[in-house]
């Protein structure tokens, strides 16, 4: 949301991501693109003015993420009136820094003072200290105090979220009352879905639904409409606990307050929803160690984020390899174990990433707390156990014919051992870290990873020597 | 959101999610837990009743999620009329379902009939037709025909999730009008946020934020007060596209039209980030292959979704064992090739896993259409040969010193090939699936680990053999 909003409202513009710019999933038109790119290089500035003049905020902003580096900053140029402060909000975090960073503190600091506080505070924060600095010296002292005072709390807290923009109001007021003062005062801002009601200390005793408001008669005290049982969101709560706040308890608005009890800001549903898919879309990244995960981000980050992860797994895979080694004779004597070994370990791999996968995703969403681990863990050793079965079956049958029977009996056993120490693996893993307080999102797959492995290649290489197929 | 709301603003309730019922995380302490389900066994009602009375709906049903499944009928028994509509709304479909089966159709109709349309879809559109027809014959006309209308569109669909209850007034209103209406008015329901402005076609032709309202005054028309420029979703749409507008447009209601484009319902937010938080979760379990994903699906489910995807697997494992398999004089010769090969197919297919998971979430995001594909190929070209590098040099030099220098260069190049082949593939496998309108997530890594597998396998081997350091 952004003060930009109440002007919008005027202007004529078609049905958002509908028109011949877009495809059926509400994607920008390749050809569309190619228009204004060409446009751009023809350096023809009217018609690339017309082409994205009539789009939304959001789309212009898709627009410059589909572009390539140099053809941003044209772009930028070519329709400076348009960029608003909701395009600037709605940018990619990379895109946008990448933006700023060629544009003078001056002009930053112009877009800074157009924001609402979350929104500066969002577009500064990535900044490095003196580029902060240099364009808070340039936003007017109260913005700039507002801002300021956001960056002292942790990076990803309510604190930094929230903005300070509400509409709080004494225990005094009637219904009428509120209406008359919503109407006298200019200097609000033009969105809000609730009014917070505060006593004397400025501690919020309830909150006040418009749409309630606007029911009841104006004589009526809004103590008498208010909601009581309110979610008070301490300004250090961290981002993923609001999020899930909100989630369970299907707010629209929520009252941060500080230490002490007072109001000092509000956070809205509609800057929730983004953190709620950043929330989701982190695990399922550092569940495949791909860092941040986002196509924007600059390659050293990439690179950096993702070697770190293949040279973990190559540590996890060298204890494997080590493990095979110590087999080194029996593999001489009978290769069919060198051929069927991959089998069982990768099978095994699979099965403790599926149970990974659903208890990570599970402790993030508060469903798998210590009253029922145990249960869970049952549950899926069950599953394991199922599914071992089936395909230890398969497996064993078309080993038997292919190689020996006593090779098939000795590669279902080791599958069905692999698949149940995995599917253990995957629950207990994740579970620990968290007891441990670290995000079972980070680290978990590399543990499961060589514990499935190792166990894959150690049980079927072990099972094969004491059933004498080979010595060692 | 239930119409249950507006009594519950009445009722005195501690602060939501705070309370020595909960650990500092917001989650129901093991020892309440515990303490609920003692006083259940001891069949104290009474003591449970008083337990339990103070939580928030949602939490209620996080008591039954907790729980096992004998216990939740008792707990259900022991609080009947604290089982709002609210709780059965907030409940996990299998709990929930799992719940209703042991409920008599008439109890069903009964909570049906509390529900909004959305809340009572979402509550039997799981079960089987005959459940679905005995509860609806229970069910008073009215509900029932919007119920019915309901499942007549697709799953996932807008016309599923979308509540019929909704504020639309004519273009002739002004505000005082509006508010007037709003008082007079009292089978209104109890929360919306924007107010639809329809022509007399019943076509939406803007909409208005109760705060406009609020701080305009009386005289002023809706029409000069109202967004012309609206998001309208057709009651055909998907969830997970209806999700993305709701994001990128950062709405908190917008009107659902039919083909004609008459007004037939609305969506709010506080529906959409259930939908946000499934459809990222979904792509997690897709990638892992943990079908629903759910701690709560029965058994057999998780067990069927999961056995298809290992069975799956276990034919790539087969393809990469037959190139082995091939080589199996070479690994005869020198044992070592047995001994590093699962090494480079393992990495192989952690480099591949990250590119996949950043592609399908940017496939997913809209973020990753025609017009940037081929840059994000040469991005994660680029990416590739910098990870590649970086892992050869490491388990290049090991394998020298710990065996031949010729193997730590075969190694080492089989490695490069093998990330760079696994980088490509993690992102042209999801591309062409999503071409191929699939979803992307679904059978992604299947493709890609194959893939990885069987070139990280023959390039080793095969590197080997020409190197001459073992024969075919």
């Amino acid at each position: 949301m952004s003060a930009t909003d109440l002007q919008d409202r005027d202007v004529e513009t078609p049905v958002q991501g509908e028109g011949e710019q877009f495809d059926e999933e509400n994607r920008l038109k390749p050809e569309f693109v190619r228009q204004v790119r060409e446009s751009l290089r023809d350096d023809n500035e009217d018609s690339t003015y017309d082409l994205v003049e009539p789009l939304h905020p959001a789309d212009i902003a898709d627009l410059f993420e589909l572009f390539e580096r140099e053809d941003r900053t044209m772009l930028a140029a070519a329709i400076t009136d348009l960029m608003g402060s909701e395009v600037i909000a709605e940018l990619n975090d990379y895109v946008r820094e990448d933006m700023l960073e060629a544009l003078p503190p001056e002009a930053v600091a112009d877009i800074v003072e157009q924001l609402e506080t979350d929104d500066a505070v969002q577009l500064i924060e990535d900044l490095d200290e003196p580029d902060q600095r240099a364009i808070l010296s340039q936003v007017e002292p109260g913005d700039r105090a507002a801002i300021e005072s956001a960056l002292t709390y942790p990076e990803e807290s309510a604190g930094r979220l929230m903005q300070r923009e509400l509409v709080a109001v004494p225990e005094s007021m009637t219904v009428g009352d509120l209406i008359d003062y919503l109407r006298k005062s200019d200097d609000l801002i033009t969105e809000f879905w609730e009014v917070f009601i505060v006593d004397h200390r400025y501690h919020p005793v309830g909150s006040c639904q418009l749409s309630w408001t606007l029911r009841t008669p104006r004589d009526i005290a809004l103590t008498d409409v208010m909601k009581r049982d309110q979610t008070l969101i301490p300004v250090g709560m961290d981002q993923e606990e609001v999020a899930l706040r909100f989630q369970k308890y299907a707010l629209i608005s929520a009252a941060v307050v500080d230490e002490s009890g007072r109001l000092v800001g509000q956070l809205t549903v509609d800057d929730i929803v983004h953190i709620i898919q950043e929330e989701a879309d982190e695990d399922v990244m550092l569940l495949s160690g791909a860092g941040e995960g986002d196509i924007n981000e600059p390659l050293r980050d990439a690179y950096s984020a993702r070697v770190r992860w293949l040279i973990a797994n190559l540590g996890t895979a060298v204890v494997a390899s080590a493990i095979i080694a110590f087999f080194g004779a029996a593999i001489e004597q009978l290769v069919a174990l060198a051929i069927l070994m991959p089998i069982v370990a990768s099978i095994g791999g699979n099965a403790g990433t599926q149970t990974m996968a659903v208890t990570v995703r599970a402790i993030a969403m508060n469903q798998l707390t210590r009253s029922n681990t145990k249960r869970i863990l049952l549950r899926e050793l069950k599953v394991a156990l199922m599914n071992g079965a089936t395909v230890a079956v398969l497996i064993g049958i078309a080993t038997a014919l292919l190689f020996t029977p006593q090779l098939g009996a000795v590669i279902a056993a080791a599958m069905i051992v692999n698949i149940i120490v995995s599917g253990m693996a995957g629950v207990l893993v994740p579970v620990a870290f968290e007891r441990l307080d670290q995000d079972p999102a980070v680290a978990s797959s590399v543990f499961v990873t060589m514990i499935t492995d190792s166990m894959g290649f150690f049980a079927f290489l072990g099972l094969a020597v004491l059933a004498g197929l080979a010595t060692v």
